[in-house]
């Protein structure tokens, strides 16, 4: 029996073709040429347009379809999602105790579990939600809310890509510099991650970052090498103890119901990464980072990236909500500008995600610079009076502190 | 007889002690030695603060002097510098017929003729003189005018270092990567330039870039390598055809002079040169550029830059004449902004001089980013509607048109 696929266009979502196509089936050649008469069973997409300004998407079993067959997968997709996963319904369904599967339906629920938080806050204001294709395997799901009253610029990306690394790429890719052997110069690979940045309107409510990413490379013998990376920092204007305290206390939580060293580490890991070298500072006053973890199993890796992923909301929200009516002057504006163009130097000097996808060829550029704040400013030799509310922050960013000990 | 040295401090202009130290002589420590009673003509600073807002000092010899010692290098002396020379003035003196001097007074000048032209067209605004000491060896000139009537902000450098570098280091400075041979592996090295980036507030005066520079390296068996580089550039938000017209007409008269090929192969290297790869497009509609220029000889080519350097104000300021009290609207204002964007992606992500400078410990941070506009803006997925006047000037940025032929 054939199921029809109905698309629904919410207030500012749009399903593109990319996205139908998706809806169908995964993109990946193999499952593509498996399609026709043996679908029986399709999603259909429903738009629940009215959540919190929020385009959002929710997957649903046609009705024809029994509920005894209903399986824990199933539910999995049920969630609500900003647009359908890069690799097809069916596709992650066949593949479903895969951790690739798991990963991208995690990064998925993420997105759509940020979106939803800060689209609460800002109910005038609207995600765009742009699909996006690669060429040479997988695509994306790219939200992104300008211009709102709360926020001035968040946006929320998912992308899932695949194809062949050859062995420089691939050890590029991973930040300890592996080597890997390929069977005709050619190695396999998937990679995928959510990644996001909110830069908010008032100078009192800090930008926030996070990222979770994980990458398999298949070497020439069959072997999969994987590894997982991320992290979740904040940027604040002004420096408030509560929230840095709050902030880091709550990822704290999030390691600590894995490991006890791993907080330590990776907030160490997350003050030496983001460092503005020639400036002398850090971005932001930190929060955890992490590259190329392999161990102690794929299992209790991703279960640990699992719990960072879910306490980005709990670590971020509430501070949004204590600052978001705050009032401010114009030079707190000004000096928020300053920091933004900070920012910016960040990105486009160091940060290793920005540069590898502005070097790499298919690469979709909007989706990697939509970490640029909307706004940016530099002066000549600004440097704030001594004592002042900005000298007080630039030197929490010179000298990193310990927020939970 | 001792001659005492006054420093007059201008509207906007303030000397240094290290700038003080440098009307004595020279930073070298070969000729800081010499110093003493042997000192018996010393240059007077008289500061002209009352021309066009800029701090200008004028360089005098003391009335002692007789009218009859007075020869040529003296003459180039006496022009007006927005500073003492990073060598002094006794050292150039000494070292008048050597091609670094004369380079180094040549940057000079034209650091101060461009000062002048722009304050002139912004009366009601200053620039900001800063000298500054390299530990390693040298120093420079920084000015800067910011939040003018006219300019957004407008900055000169100069900069003349001197010291060691390592085999490494130098083949990095020259662009073809040329391999020197150091003596116990430090080369000895002279690095000098002028350096400006002015951003105006009017989007339909565009942004101009010029660059003029010259290096010398000494190798283990006494030869010289030295080279030029350089070049002159318009980055409009708008396209006015009879401004580029102008712009490359008048730098192509400048390299006619000395051979009809120069220009267009200068015009091509600018367009290949500033080129944002991730975006498809050049930062503006080019000039010319040239680097690791090192024939026929150092005498032409000096003359060649020479040329260039004197041709920036005519190039310019009439563009800037015309423009400067044109009517705009906000969304004008906006897009002149989001290019602001792409030029702060240029200058992080690809420029060779800002990378070297970020990247070598001792760099003056706040004179290399003096290139980044006061304020910059970034909007995910902007793309102007066809056949208006902003995917004209991208059009043009994505095929660069020959001007002048």
């Amino acid at each position: 029996m054939a199921a029809g696929v109905r698309v629904f266009r919410g207030a500012a979502a749009a399903f593109s073709a990319a996205a139908r196509r998706r809806a169908l089936g995964s993109l990946s050649p193999g499952a593509a040429a498996g399609r026709g008469g043996r679908e029986s069973r399709r999603a259909a997409l429903v738009a629940a347009g009215a959540l919190g300004g929020v385009g959002l998407w929710l997957w649903r079993r046609q009705a024809v379809m029994a509920a005894s067959e209903e399986d824990e997968e199933e539910k999995v997709l049920r969630q609500r999602f900003m647009a359908p996963p890069v690799s097809g319904l069916r596709e992650l369904r066949r593949r479903r105790r895969e951790l690739r599967s798991r990963m991208e339906l995690l990064i998925m629920e993420t997105q759509a579990e940020v979106c939803r938080a800060l689209a609460a806050l800002d109910p005038g204001a609207a995600f765009a939600v742009d699909t996006w294709e690669r060429k040479e395997g997988g695509g994306g799901i790219s939200c992104v809310l300008q211009d709102g009253e709360v926020f001035e610029k968040a946006g929320v990306n998912v992308s899932v890509v695949f194809g062949h690394l050859s062995e420089d790429a691939a050890r590029q890719m991973r930040s300890r510099g592996k080597s890997l052997k390929a069977k005709d110069g050619k190695l396999p690979f998937c990679a995928m991650g959510v990644s996001s940045v909110i830069h908010p309107k008032n100078p009192h409510v800090p930008t926030m970052h996070f990222n979770y990413r994980y990458f398999e490379i298949e070497e020439a013998d069959g072997t999969k090498q994987w590894w997982f990376g991320g992290g979740t920092d904040l940027t604040p204007t002004y420096l408030n103890e509560e929230d840095a305290v709050h902030f880091h206390k709550t990822l704290k939580e999030a390691c600590d119901k894995h490991d006890m060293k791993l907080y330590p580490k990776y907030k160490k890991w997350c003050d030496d990464y983001f460092f503005i070298k020639h400036r002398g500072e850090r971005r932001g006053i930190g929060g955890i980072f992490f590259d190329d973890v392999d161990s102690p199993s794929k299992e209790e890796v991703f279960q640990f990236v699992k719990s960072c992923a879910k306490a980005v909301v709990p670590c971020y929200i509430p501070i949004v909500k204590r600052h978001c009516h705050d009032s401010f002057t114009p030079e707190e504006k000004l000096w928020q500008q300053l920091r933004r163009g900070r920012y910016v130097e960040f990105n486009l000097v160091y940060d290793r995600g920005t540069k590898f996808g502005l070097l790499t060829p298919g690469s979709r550029i909007e989706s990697i610079l939509m970490s640029l704040p909307l706004t940016a400013r530099w002066e000549y030799m600004h440097t704030p009076p001594e004592s002042s509310k900005e000298a007080e922050i630039l030197e929490v960013l010179r000298n990193p502190k310990d927020w939970v000990h």
